[in-house]
């Protein structure tokens, strides 16, 4: 009989894994359940369909069940695992629609469970028109609600508020973000997120509103139960229609606590670079497992869908036999706000220094091309490196200049532990619409490298 | 008494060799010579002059004399080097203003003559309005007559002819491009080279012819000495307006043959990584030295501005007693034709093949951000890998979409001989408005490597 896969999870890492692994093998058998009524979509264009860029939502599904039964591989939705037996081999599956519960077995078990919004514990968050975004639905809920709106607040100051925050301002909310840490995007130094902040307040004089080290305490409510006020720590009391809460996610495993399989950093299933999990036959992929940091040598957990599908693409060339090492990551991330592109890889200057590393930056702000060409735009990178091993341990990019094509070029370095002295004059290709003659990713590399070698500049 | 520092050539490497030795050293006296009118210009610059995106050719002009005298640093133009005695440490000075010939000694000698174009032997190449582009006079004379013409024929297949043809057809100039090869642009791949040309012809039909396998015989002229004719050794009768010779360029070295300063490749000045020449005291930079490949580990003659750039400060960081390397060069370029990117790192597949590696490749057409997201582009990208090595030899990339930061971020990985399985799991950043979730240059990476373990894709 045929080897029978059972994948749980339905978001980026699980059907890339069921696609993947039927391209490398037509033999087993493979069935996908999940508990949501759709499956492959892109969660992170969630924010871009809110804006409006996107009308249908059904754009950002890749793929239908009706897909996948042309591959001969079963989706099963609104199919929920609510436990997972390791030594009988098989799980424990409730049908959403029935509450029906019954039992599965499987030769290999792939778990894609991903990550569920935090709810923070906050009076009255369960009135109306509080929304989490994470799922379609979520998306269609708050667009609805959008339109019918003028102010907005979002809790939370990580990229999903940015993005948020720009398909509102686009939307003429007016937009206040709560944030309890000293600053907003708190993987940034301070500089650069004084400099984000700084940005998207003078972007829309008047339309968004920030306050930073400031708690939510708790929602009002109309006697309809929706949503009119949040009332902060301080004493504040804003006025809204509707609040997203963008206070963070964490991994989708409650259902695994007290089982033998082994779990990591906030709960986060424990893999190694196979996607092994710690039994035998049990995988697990994207946003559920813990990351191995490339830069610091820890176990981190930074759920993101390219990390996910990498995963899923390497846990199916496992399950069928062959060899993929997915050996970690190096925290790297981008967004935009409008045209104003912001992206940190690897590790701030300020984590550095906790890490007990040596760490020395520069800071350059250039134009993106060379300066006699229109249409040139300003990026400020931040380059750090380490003053022991002249490598890099991370870089900060903001601007509305062509930032992406400088951080992607840091990032093989960083992995390859390239040292400064040969970064710094790497053979980019020059062109006045591409660069400046000396690119400024490799100014800053200059820059850093002598303040470590105290030699001018 | 102080050192004398004398740099010959006043482009790109000599003006920056110039500016960073004065920021190193004020001790110092430091005179450049030069035997244009104008220094520390970008050539790079000027087709999008001619192309009249920039109306102004001082534009390109990056520090006058006057900036230079405010750095202590005495600009002589008009001043051509003739002759370098390395025994009595003096050099051979012509002023070009009076014929008069002169001696300026030296303690320290910076050569940075850069490189002039390779006139081809053809009959009445002297003709009027047949030029060459190397100088901002070039681009003067030749936007001047570009104005007046209706028709023009380019020699030569390479990017200065791209970048001219891009000038003259947005101009409304019937062009005519004539490759003595089987294709144009001869270091990419003959399938790149054809999509490339495919490109071309197809974005204004009827507008662009081009001529591979074709050479120029003679020209004709009418009575006034101005080309009217080209004529190419299959018997075709071109009527032009105007000729560009793209027919390449070489080392501005004449002066030092004879010398005992050692030439290399193509009579380029041998240099080592600290820029130093043969001879104790003389350093040269630019266009006018050789290069080391770091991917063939031969020395190779690719003149570029951004090189020039990285030479010019290593050299003035050792004459000031520091130690800067330059290792060499990964004979990376980029261009563009309209809003179409062209660019290749690295060695071909075929060129690959003809050094005795045995290359592997992947061609793949994706999109450059999320299929959902509007505005997206459609890249090409063909990377070749080393199958012994499993590291990437070369990159090249073409399309409307965004290539620079999928080339960029493969450089780093060549310097750093980076294994495609690790290249192909690299943590780039990802969000919709950037990149697919597994980036096209990483899909290629992919392919590459699974086409060498003979596995599925």
């Amino acid at each position: 009989m045929a080897e029978k896969v059972v994948i749980i999870g339905g978001g980026a890492a699980g059907p890339k894994t069921a696609a993947k692994l039927r391209r490398e093998r037509a033999d087993l058998t493979i069935d996908l359940y999940t508990q949501e009524d759709i499956i492959s979509y892109s969660a992170c264009g969630l924010p871009y369909f809110i804006e409006n860029i996107i009308k249908n939502p059904e754009t950002l599904i890749l793929r239908t069940p009706e897909d996948f039964k042309k591959q001969n591989i079963d989706i099963h939705i609104k199919q929920k695992c609510i436990k997972v037996d390791t030594r009988e081999k098989k799980v424990l599956i409730e049908d959403l629609r029935t509450t029906e519960v019954y039992e599965v077995s499987y030769d290999i078990l792939v778990i894609a469970t991903g990550a569920i919004p935090e709810i923070p514990n906050i009076k009255n968050v369960d009135l109306k028109n509080i929304f989490t975004l994470r799922t379609i639905q979520d998306g269609i809920k708050i667009k609805e609600k959008m339109f019918k709106s003028n102010k907005a607040v979002l809790i939370g100051g990580g990229y999903i508020s940015i993005e948020v925050m720009e398909a509102f301002v686009k939307n003429n909310i007016q937009v206040t973000l709560i944030e309890r840490n000293p600053h907003i995007l708190k993987m940034f130094d301070d500089d650069f997120a004084k400099m984000i902040t700084d940005y998207i307040i003078g972007r829309n004089p008047g339309q968004v509103n920030i306050l930073t080290n400031e708690e939510v305490i708790m929602f009002q409510g109309n006697e309809q139960g929706e949503v009119t006020k949040v009332i902060t720590a301080s004493g504040k009391q804003i006025e809204t229609d509707l609040v997203v809460l963008g206070t963070g996610v964490r991994p989708n495993t409650d259902f695994l606590i007290g089982s033998d399989i082994k779990l990591s950093v906030k709960n986060s299933i424990k893999v190694g670079n196979t996607m092994r999990t710690s039994k035998s036959g049990i995988y697990a992929v994207g946003d559920c497992t813990d990351n191995f940091s490339l830069i610091t040598n820890r176990y981190t957990w930074v759920p993101m869908g390219s990390t996910a599908n990498k995963e899923g693409r390497c846990a199916a060339i496992n399950i069928a036999g062959g060899n993929c090492l997915f050996d970690g990551i190096l925290n790297s991330t981008i967004t935009r706000y409008f045209d104003f592109t912001i992206s940190i890889i690897g590790i701030s200057y300020q984590e550095a220094l906790k890490l007990g590393f040596q760490p020395e930056y520069a800071i350059v702000t250039k134009r993106d091309k060379a300066g006699y060409m229109p249409d040139t735009g300003t990026l400020t990178l931040k380059l750090i490196a380490d003053r022991n091993t002249h490598t890099i341990l991370g870089i900060q990019g903001i601007g509305e200049g062509e930032v992406n094509q400088r951080i992607n070029t840091v990032i093989p370095a960083i992995l390859g532990k390239t040292k400064l002295e040969s970064f710094m004059n790497l053979d980019l290709p020059y062109s006045p619409p591409y660069s400046p003659a000396i690119d400024p990713v490799l100014n800053a590399a200059q820059i850093v490298y002598h303040k470590i070698n105290c030699e001018h500049l």
